[in-house]
């Protein structure tokens, strides 16, 4: 249950099984277009898109080293360390970032966005981490910022890594001009994969000057689209395959029904730890539906607790980041997770505090859950 | 029968099933470190050793964009595709690329680097590509060169990609500062993840300024790993147990043994294609054993041949790169090639051509072949 990687289905674990295909043939000709036709699905967007073979981090890096040039300021909430990082990456291409400093379980508003790009001349872009997976929020105005980006001329990406699938994100309608995402957190594949779109705007600011990058070079992944149905480098071709059949699993499924289904085990943990006496660690304005920040109860050492966890449950959980690694522990709630998922998780969590000498109410968190999880 | 990706042998792919592990957990811990140890042995090196989530190109990437500081000269030369785009990365990173064009199916030697080096002053580093793909040419004075390199004090950097594993590059006695490979090829494993060595003086250079990278960036990396034993982004999980299972299988069949291997198939390729009177493509001294070249014969259309090879034999090669498309054909030799995959391969090649009302003597290059063949 940690915040991505997540649990890969078996039907996506042998997608990889596949035989190495020539990426110069036929039969990556026919498979990449169709991938990059349900990336666009899952995105609700008709602007271009790419899987690159990388982390997410990876298509962080691809997004500004293409777009950002030596001076352009861009607006950067930071509510964590994902948000902090995609600052620094503004810094290194050369940008100006003007860093929103948010603090730790709540999220950037518009307000502050829109106060911002008022008063600065020239802003190229607002980027944002939609979730930070570091403390467990999610920017919960992201439409309207896309909004107010659009009004003021800024460009606006957005850093989906660890939410798309998981929440609602219809690229073209909010206005998203690059969104970023990954294959290991809510589409429930392997990691290893990335994904990028961009919109005509967003060409605009990448043709005013060469990449900064040859490997993430985006226009030359456009020219071997166009001409060859191809990628400029080798793609990691079993996991391009397990991104596909994830893609697949969830068109069965419907996305609408996948998110749904996120959103009420995201409700069905948040009652149980509150049942259980737990404090949560984001603002109510700001929680993620997809990773669950919990403050550790007192006298409990996370560590301990998530060792414990791990090895008489046999249940992950992830411990806090930077100066948050002792403070609170953080459940993936990401993919294919069902009510199995959320009740073993969640009663597995008791007993463990149950074992530590917590004082904990045992059995309510789950009954506190059920009741969110009943009609799935 | 491709240059990479090569034939993944069925316990590599199996290996991608693991579970999908906690990258910060302690299983990670005990893996990451235990498959660094089997690159470094592969690589022959007590350098520091990094696996990257990303093709061969993104190890290019890494390697320059980290050591490579504006106004640096760089040595490179340019035998094909693949040197042209090494010498276009050192541009990127403000880097002054000084090229020495080497003719199509020729190999660059030491004493053109020397007389380079002598000529210009505070060169940083010579660049190589050991064996260039896109014409089946692979350096065979590298050790010279390194010699060489270290005489001027300058680094030596070799592209290993498509070589490593196939012939012989023991990175610490020839002298290599930055060893980079990737995955898919002599290592038979799947695509998508790729090596990097740095030696001290490497790392010197390295430090003289901010890395213009965020993914790529090497002392995050290092720091990583000594401190916590991970990577600093998520890693391709699968690719990474592939690639350890894959290091596995060579050293069982031993690294030596491996690469003999590879030098018999490669003598079998061109001794069989002689014999059906066919014109290889790289001159003596620069002929590769891991991509064989060969000239079409004429009024052979390759595009056609390779076609109907796949087609009815379901035999694939690949054709030539940018000019040399339509001229020559290529044979992957890298991994798990045997005397199979030879016989095969020649056997079908030989009756692709009667097929397409070539002249060509049918048999006689299997017959060649088995001579290199007889003892596998």
């Amino acid at each position: 249950m940690l915040p991505g990687p997540t649990n890969v289905p078996q039907r996506v674990m042998r997608a990889m099984l596949k035989p190495i295909i020539n990426h110069r043939g036929p039969e990556f000709h026919e498979m990449y277009p169709r991938l990059l036709e349900k990336v666009k699905k899952v995105l609700q967007t008709k602007s271009d898109v790419f899987v690159l073979t990388s982390s997410g981090t990876g298509a962080v890096e691809a997004a500004l080293s293409n777009i950002v040039k030596p001076g352009d300021k861009v607006i950067v909430p930071v509510a964590g360390e994902f948000g902090s990082r995609l600052a620094d990456s503004v810094e290194i291409y050369g940008g100006k970032a003007l860093r929103i400093q948010v603090k730790p379980g709540d999220s950037p508003t518009a307000a502050q966005v829109e106060e911002l790009l008022d008063r600065e001349k020239d802003v190229l872009a607002v980027a944002v981490v939609y979730n930070e997976t570091s403390t467990g929020t999610t920017v919960r105005e992201l439409e309207k910022m896309g909004e107010i980006a659009k009004k003021y001329g800024a460009l606006f990406i957005v850093d989906a890594i660890s939410i798309l699938g998981g929440d609602w994100l219809p690229v073209d309608e909010w206005n998203v001009d690059v969104c970023i995402a990954a294959s290991q957190k809510c589409l429930a594949a392997p990691p290893g994969v990335s994904i990028i779109s961009l919109s005509e705007d967003a060409w605009k600011a990448v043709k005013r000057g060469r990449p900064a990058t040859l490997y993430f070079d985006l226009p030359r992944y456009k020219k071997y689209l166009e001409e060859r149905k191809e990628t400029p480098f080798t793609p990691a071709l079993p996991l391009f395959f397990a991104l596909d059949e994830a893609l697949d699993m969830i068109f069965e499924y419907g996305l609408e029904n996948w998110i749904r289904r996120q959103e009420a085990t995201a409700k069905a943990f948040y009652s149980a730890f509150q049942a259980m006496g737990l404090k949560l660690f984001a603002k109510e304005r700001a929680r993620s539906n997809v990773v669950i920040a919990v403050y550790a109860p007192e006298g409990i050492e996370v560590g301990k607790f998530r060792e414990h966890l791990r090895v008489k449950y046999s249940v992950v959980v992830a411990g806090g980041f930077g100066e948050l690694k002792n403070v609170i522990f953080r459940v993936g709630n990401m993919g294919a997770v069902t009510a199995r998922e959320v009740v073993t998780t969640v009663s597995s969590i008791e007993s463990t505090l149950a074992d530590l000498g917590a004082q904990v109410p045992l059995g309510e968190g789950v009954k506190a859950a059920w009741q969110y999880l009943k009609d799935l």
